[in-house]
């Protein structure tokens, strides 16, 4: 069981609003998809999503710099609004921290989080401080798009192809060496950036939406197993997933002796902040040769198909196919499947 | 000092922007109000703000009903939409809690904050969910404004009168029985409701918004003092405040013998969320002949003037004037002046 999705079906149940009255007009998109979709014109849509970023559950203050707490804390919320295919604008900080870290660590987290508003070309706007025992960080980030060209997770379909930006599983191999304690080893420094400093692909995911290319998207927070399923369910299809194909990690030799498996990273790993979107076969020929012109360049790699029997089916090229069971990123507390 | 502010001004100056471009012309107020406004169409603006609502900072999960956290969470966070008088439409819920409050408390919980969101006509469109050791609720608020319309902190002239609705100092007095445990007492019940359950002014603000009667608007989340003080910072102004004037709360005289001073409580005490304006003297007329058409009526009072020197002095009808010290709400650690 998704234990966040069986929460988050709780407060909608909850929630649920009868009569919205001039509310409904503005409100494009609410709940379970990556971000909200608000309209006030006809010429542009708000895309609003929030994110916390919590001492002990997706970080420790103790080993992770404190610059890397602050840049990630907004990489990882703009994320969200990649996956809508909308152009990050503006954000909120909310931030709780005890007295102890409202001196270099602040200075230090305050220069990541500047480093990331100004790579993503974000204005912060507004937000909260106050004193608590543990850092806590909330960010609600406010992104642009077309009216009506937002790609949601819901609009996969049998056929369609299955693509995935860059390299799976290099964020939770830089986790596994922060949690082993290996992070300090000069030799494995560069295995620790994809953890640490997070791209999300505002680029690849405004140009889809631009395109029309993808007809769903989510991002990768929660690893492939645990987000294709949110897709699949989101679009009431299943998928085929071919092992082979998908574009796992290169792990070390020397860690691969610690157990660290690239495609169990690449499968179950969180925190990558690729993107993971659907094409109709129509689609894939634009997809190739105009994704050579996106700036910087990404690597799309298609790794299965959309099925319509409501199931997700891994591939082994020489096996017998299995069952994907969606074993995502559970943060530092592998008793807890909560997100 | 107010550790807040300069928490929130190196914030600020770090995350100081050049080159604005596109963003630009989304954004018409940026941080340091009680909210931020983007302006997307020329029909219509978004006011935005974000809002920590943390155990044991701001609440005690054992002592305070769950109900009231939920419902409260929404309410304090709309105060500040309000206080732009800006009419509330949408909120983003960002919630991480222990395991052992996943059931009836996360239960009374949400029943809580959907009164809240029914009483305030607004409508859940997104959040965020995680395991944490202790409750940790962000709230990010989003109202619509008429273009220009807006309430600013900043907008105080000398001459201008002093207002504030309702009565003073209640939710303080609410407070103060929780932490002397005497909030389970029957005979003081009736005294908790400001503290559990606050009304944001949202019908009066938007009504002073809409006549233009406001040159300056805040809502009293942390106290009369702190708060005007802000307020005459914001303006760049002073402040005549009258004692014998304050709408101060009635402390029955059992409690009274336990410390507890109304107009200590009035000046210092914090979530009232109470509305605290400025009007131009040519508008006083209007104010009073118009509030009484307010639906439900709202009790408006005049606590002094606006000054040009900037200091905020206090007149005792029968002593020399002093001056106020901002000595507002400091939460659960008397410690901390940090909000």
């Amino acid at each position: 069981v998704d234990r966040e999705q069986e929460i988050i079906e709780r407060i909608a149940r909850k929630l649920r609003t009868r009569n919205l009255g001039h509310e409904a007009s503005r409100l494009v998109l609410g709940m379970g998809d990556d971000a909200a979709i608000l309209r006030l014109s006809r010429r542009s849509d708000f895309v609003v999503s929030c994110d916390a970023f919590l001492e002990n559950v997706h970080f420790l203050a103790d080993s992770h710099p404190a610059a890397s707490v602050g840049y990630k804390s907004l990489a990882r919320a703009t994320s969200d609004l990649a996956a809508m295919g909308a152009t990050p604008r503006f954000f909120l900080l909310s931030l709780a921290l005890p007295a102890k870290r409202t001196g270099k660590w602040l200075d230090q987290f305050l220069s990541g989080l500047a480093q990331a508003a100004r790579g993503l070309r974000m204005v912060l706007v507004g937000g909260d401080t106050a004193e608590n025992s543990q850092v806590t960080v909330n960010l609600t980030v406010i992104g642009e798009a077309e009216p009506g060209r937002a790609i949601l997770r819901s609009g996969a379909r049998p056929g369609d192809a299955i693509y995935v930006s860059g390299t799976l599983g290099q964020a939770q191999l830089g986790l596994e060496l922060v949690l082993r304690k290996l992070h300090r080893n000069s030799r494995w420094q560069k295995l620790l950036k994809a953890h640490l400093y997070p791209q999300p692909r505002i680029a690849l995911g405004g140009w889809l939406a631009r395109r029309r290319l993808a007809s769903a998207m989510i991002d990768l927070s929660d690893g492939l197993s645990t987000d294709l399923t949110r897709l699949c369910e989101a679009s009431g299809v299943g998928a085929r997933l071919r092992l082979g194909q998908i574009p796992a990690v290169t792990v070390p030799a020397g860690l691969r002796r610690l157990g660290l498996d690239p495609l169990r990273l690449a499968l179950d790993g969180g925190e990558d902040y690729e993107l993971l979107f659907t094409v109709h076969p129509r689609g894939e020929k634009e997809l190739h040769t105009a994704a050579a012109s996106l700036r910087g360049g990404v690597k799309l790699t298609r790794i299965g198909e959309i099925t319509r029997k409501k199931q997700i089916i891994l591939v082994v090229s020489d096996g017998r196919p299995t069952s994907l069971r969606p074993g995502g990123w559970v943060h530092f507390r592998p008793r807890m499947r909560w997100r």
